[in-house]
């Protein structure tokens, strides 16, 4: 399902577009304040010598552009790398389960018991990345005694797997799995894990920290003096090239930091309540359940959370 | 088959480049109309003591295409993952195959039957990302009773991935193979898994839209406003350096909105029936039945879809 | 073996390099008479009103740079792609030669035939990608039977490799493997077909013809256009400035262009030929064969193909 | 657990950047006097035909701060690639003890020995990489005699590594694991031991010092002369000026610096006590141990080391 | 350990940075002769209508660095890819080893050979890549039979690896090791296969000649063309301002050349010297034998070879 809003240019142009926007509201009024400042006082502080020609802010300006494009790839490739973590997730739960479906096909308590746990540990996931409640997500697939375990945990995605070790535990030592198809399955817990703890990383570690400060006080102070430097060319259009290239710099920095940090709620986060229904509609639907959760749909300004 | 049309450069020039070109000509009439009144009335507004310069957009068009270059790296990479994942599919679908008679060379049946399924995956999977109907695809290589439950499948290609695994578990049951050659096989399904889920991943996540929105915003408003920063230098060749600039600007901006969402139909997006005919071609001519149907061959434009 | 031709810096300053110069000769050519043509005729069109500075250029051929960058990018990790394939074609071979000889050390003839259906499979693999007649590379190595299968074959290649797998799956049958070292030798032969498939999707599918039409119209009206922006500065000096910035793009366009595709046979690519004499040398020098055919050695231009 | 001090911008221009800022101050100051000196001089030695214009710097400035771009991208990825193997260190531990937990359910002990040897494992690396006396550390995980084992080891890390393989060595002669599942236990212990080179690789492996020479000196200089290409145009304003572009590229090329070696101990290195402090509270409390360790909390600057 | 010469920033500014200056000290030199070529004849040829501008120098220096940035991420990412592939060498060796003391801890004298052989083949690969004589550093590590199969081979370090091939096969057919336990120890010696490949690989295939030649003849053509465009606004300040931006662009170009070949002897390459001898002194420990050799030390310019 592609979520692409507004294909008319014309509407784009003027579409709201997340959060960033609102962000920069307030730095792009102070701009304008500025260009104000600059065309009525210009002529006299000239007059005393003071003086901003628009050649260094270009080199500036530019270097600011080449700083600014490092860090929209770092922050992008944090954000891409979580929604292949998030992918790789479905990925697993689905060949986990179809492998014990193939290999255990007169057991459909297994499968659902097994579908459950999983789904549970993407739910409890998300839950863990934004700090939130899972209560309400996860007492529907496990247990009184296991929710209660994994409520009481201070890790409770990292629990839930170790709960689905002991599942194909138990079927190993109930002769259902040989060392090699329990090798088989084991493998694919090693993946989750893998992506448990790739999100567990992103999420604790942001990209060092001296990068968003440096670069957001040179956009800063840069948007704050370009008003006296182009004044001089430019007079009464100051105000609105300078806002103009304020709002270039600016939304890509804030984007930049919104990017950087992939699992929060705002409209250019990862959709994580919409991954989950899909992997819970996708494990259901594979044990032939119905019916089947209804998928999310977004919101009127084309976004899931 | 490397399909390389317009070798020679002239032709080049004038050639037809997909669907770029006529999304943008709207845009680069507009900026030609722009030139023409930047031309006759620029006289008129620069005694109003309005003025524009070149400075400020130099500095501001090297900072686009900085950013334009982010997006176009961000686009084409996934361009090339998509055509990885499909890449992946006819060497996995081969290998399994390969393995199967390797192990069973005495069982014709299931050699054909594992490539029924197999190149039904495929066709599915195409079906699935451009959201078509995939009977006439898939009725040659599945039973009714399968077609029946992939249709009425919310997941249709999982589902025969699932049916897949049914397979071999079958012949696992039936002693035709042990776990360790059940486990060689079920690692291809599971990398089949991948490359399922990689392309769903990539339809359903597209770039972060800020990043559409921001970029076009700023290349449209950047392309507008350059005639009349241009012509108190230029005077009448206004029009021809502005559609110049404005095109290399449009051009890449389009082409990365393109690229971005890989499955579509038009000229620079992946053949995805191309390359579905070429795994059903590879997976029969394994199992030296004849005749192969024919290549796909490239039209006028020479484009596959 | 490094072939690093003139070291001396002087010599290099005027060394062949490959097809790369006689590509854009005609096109510098253009550019000299455009450099002329506007010597002469500037000081009588400027009368006309016609004018143009060497600012907007500046701001164009920087965008310009900056996409010939990203373009390079691409045809350049192309180029890696092949070469790293048929590098892991080289290791894989070995590898699965190693593990046949730890396995069956009494067992030549089967060493002899797996070394010669290796060395098919990589002769096979150039001559498909280069669209080349196979036979003379291939019948030392295949029976007669095997020949006429292969070359009737539309996909030769991978017909050697379902060879390769039911040579092993016969040593199975024999009882000469095992299931699992069965395994080991399989999972080679699914190696190869992942470089086989590798080089095929990089032949069949070359960056999107898009980037290559809009970046070449653009290079080719700059570099065409440049010298009447040039020319109000440099008056005299404009052909030999505008000839060097004009080759400075030309040749990293075209080197891009000649990268993208790296299966041809000119300087700037891959020395299949050279790679696939290694890799025979390689397996039949592991099987103690002497004399070993002879390493291929660069021509006068310290070229291989 | 995200760390992002100082969500508010106005606090952000002044916040406390690490080890950046202290860096550059002495460099900073000597361009505040360099702009002084220019202001003051630059009449007089105009006179005398010594002159600098500010494009030459435009230029040099581009180049640099594409330069710049280029190490920040070496350096964080250096940055990003020791991160990831820390993460991977928790990543497989846990996988390892979960393994062992799904294998051996009634063996408490081994449960609790293999958990000790892999937090010893994490902290011994964490004072191998920072060169520190590991004792205080491992002494709660060790016995006496390993412990005595461990300190005496030129490669102390490894040889707990070794002492992992000998204790599910023994796990197999006692019967207890089959080989199937003993290379489920071992291939995890080769994880161990990529994430151990790679660690090792990046702390004995600098990017190439004449990169950071290169870089540094013709930073350096280039912010040196610049006051005198500025100080024409800007008169008074030069040190503004000069110290806000000087800032840009000082605190770039210091940061890129500081991130290429990731295992220090300041504000922008990876804080190893705190990541090994949660390896140790993950792998008791899948243990059932309790009173777990504190988890650690970052200082009044926001950083953990 | 982490060798990090000369902290102090002033005396870096003066530091000896490898060969990187000695290869473009000639050049410089040339620079500044021309420099003072065009101080001194600037007016007599302006008067002949010869006229440079540094306009269209700009265009070009800025266009000229991105490609520069281009090709040193080329160059750079051999260099890391080659430090890569000798770190796994270190890490393979290791595990297999580690896995050859649990499996067969009562059998030291097979842990020695394996050692032996390993370290051998670490040195053999040295000195093949490095086109040098391999004696002096085999033959404490192979038997006289083994050490002139290895010298009368073409691919030396390939025959060791079979030799590692045959010691494994016999301990399967000895009954030491089972077919699992085989099948892990001889994926090990894939690794090392990827490692040698991978090593191979880069040494023949360096980047396409093309680059380094068009690169370098724009970068010396802009270099000494650069104080004629200068001398106009800079008079006598053209030698200083020529020779610095001068410095920049040949150190990177000359930088990115010496990166590309990582197998040299020069101070930017890897020192496999040092690497041969921390896989020796940490096998040797391994297996407890002692005294270890000592660890190399760098020489008085920091570097070890």
């Amino acid at each position: 399902m592609i979520i692409r809003p507004h294909q008319n240019w014309f509407i784009r142009l003027f579409a709201w577009h997340g959060s960033v926007l609102s962000k920069i509201t307030f730095r792009l009024s102070l701009n304008v304040l500025m260009s104000i400042v600059a065309v009525i006082s210009y002529q006299w502080y000239e007059q005393l010598g003071v003086h901003l020609t628009i050649a260094p802010f270009s080199l500036l300006g530019i270097a600011i552009a080449i700083f600014l494009g490092f860090r929209n790839n770092a922050g992008y490739s944090r954000f891409v790398e979580a929604r292949n973590l998030w992918g790789s997730l479905l990925i697993t739960e689905r060949s986990l389960l179809r492998q014990i479906k193939s290999l255990l096909p007169d057991e459909p308590a297994v499968h659902q018991k097994v579908a459950k746990l999983l789904i549970a540990f993407s739910w409890s996931l998300k839950h863990q990345l934004r700090a939130t409640d899972p209560t309400a997500d996860l007492y529907h697939n496990l247990t009184s005694k296991e929710l209660a375990e994994v409520i009481a945990s201070p890790m409770p995605t990292n629990r839930i797997l170790l709960m689905l070790g002991q599942e194909i535990g138990k079927l190993r030592r109930q002769g259902l799995l040989s060392d090699i198809t329990f090798e088989l399955l084991d493998n694919k817990l090693s993946e989750l894990s893998h992506a448990l703890g790739g999100c567990e990383r992103l999420a604790s570690t942001p990209v060092p920290f001296a990068y968003t400060l440096i670069l957001q006080r040179t956009v800063y102070l840069f948007c704050s003096l370009l008003p006296f430097a182009l004044v001089t060319d430019l007079h009464y259009m100051t105000p609105f090239v300078s806002v103009f290239i304020s709002y270039t710099f600016l939304s890509w920095d804030s984007l930049a930091e919104e990017l950087e940090d992939p699992f929060g709620v705002s409209a250019n986060h990862l959709p994580l309540n919409a991954i989950c229904n899909t992997i819970e509609r996708n494990l259901l639907e594979m044990n032939d359940q119905s019916p089947l959760p209804p998928p999310m749909k977004p919101d009127e300004h084309f976004n899931l959370i």
